[in-house]
């Protein structure tokens, strides 16, 4: 490539680094906002993280589109190319967290003023701090191509789908406790399903981290827990 | 492009096609076994969706793989470009589909012999039915490029999400009914999302044809039914 071409190349991969560092902070304030709101039975917030995610379709789109006129442009291999189906991956991942955040958004709507019991709310909370800090960390090790880093997020998910495995427990026993329990907590299990999935992302994008800088995918299984607690987890390798 | 370049093309187009058709298939045949498994508690058959699943996620990569080589290697503009980056997503549509058949399926292996509730299942059967039905018809258009048929789909979808609802409650009751039924009902409370999300990408599939044939976008909100049945949906063009 001559070296105006090199120039043109390089900036279209600044722009889709900057492009997904605006998704990484968008879908990161989207789930704290969202758990923060359904805390807080705050309905104005979670409206606030719905109105969000629109911002975010379009920057996967903005993403998408930049990636693929340029595989059509320069034809990379290698490397090159690894980073430019890295950026599409990253991108799929970052929107559908913020779509797990507008989940949980929505259904504080829907729960509005339900009967609420406040400490089967804890555990959830808990899991989406756990959660939260995944994607910090995978974002982190994106930015820096740390493979490392992305490999100790990729083992640390075992420790949410653990604790989505005793929130699920928890929740059940508020429920026999008392049937006017249910509905809530119906409503939760469902949230804390979305924050375990977050974590299936993070977990994902460590994947794409690895296979960017080293060419290789990971293993195709992923750490388990003792239990049988991967139910609901996407696949591995197939959350492209 | 010079003769035996466009015949090189469309192998890897039909190719590309076969690829698909085999996904749907497979994808098929995964979510109506698991909810076959999970009605007659047939862990047998369960273990068996599980492990199609990988069988899926190597035909995704295979797509994608095959895709992205033709879009470096051939530089397609418009429609041509359309039909790879339809490939890619519709893949990933149905790799994902697979997944929440699964994911039914090792709940049914999680549940075991835990205590049943028979009428409880009779809902989820139901939706399964539309769910499959729009399945079938979604990937009847992708092959067809069939627009209209596309955009039934994507308008029957609005059914599948009520019937959800109406599952939602029903399971509910059943929980208040009696607290023996709690932890069956919660797992099929699961079951059911699962069920509804595969619908989710029926419509992702169905935007993908539309998109692929006239080359513009679904409009951004999909139909929804009298109630806000929208949670947990994945954004309509989001998907991808």
């Amino acid at each position: 490539m001559v070296n105006h071409t090199v120039k043109a190349y390089d900036r279209e991969l600044d722009t889709l680094e900057r492009l997904i560092a605006e998704m990484g902070g968008i879908a990161e304030k989207m789930v704290v906002d969202a758990v923060d709101a359904l805390a807080a039975a705050d309905t104005v917030l979670a409206h606030q993280v719905v109105a969000t995610d629109p911002r975010l379709d379009a920057l996967q789109r903005e993403v998408e589109d930049l990636a693929v006129m340029t595989i059509a442009k320069r034809q990379p291999v290698a490397v090159d190319l690894r980073e430019l189906i890295g950026a599409i991956r990253v991108a799929g991942d970052l929107e559908r967290v913020g779509d797990l955040a507008k989940n949980i958004a929505k259904r504080t709507i829907k729960i509005g003023a339900e009967s609420r019991v406040p400490r089967a709310i804890v555990g959830l909370r808990h899991m989406n701090e756990v959660a939260t800090e995944l994607m910090k960390d995978v974002l982190d090790a994106y930015a820096q191509r740390d493979v490392e880093r992305a490999r100790e997020v990729w083992e640390r998910d075992v420790d949410l789908d653990a604790l989505e495995d005793s929130v699920f427990r928890d929740l059940l026993t508020h429920m026999m406790e008392d049937p006017r329990n249910i509905s809530f907590c119906a409503h939760l299990l469902f949230c804390s399903k979305n924050i375990e999935r977050i974590g299936d992302h993070a977990t994902n994008i460590a994947e794409t981290v690895v296979y960017l800088v080293t060419g290789q995918p990971m293993p195709t299984e992923r750490p388990r827990g003792p239990q049988e607690t991967d139910v609901d987890v996407e696949a591995a390798g197939g959350d492209a």
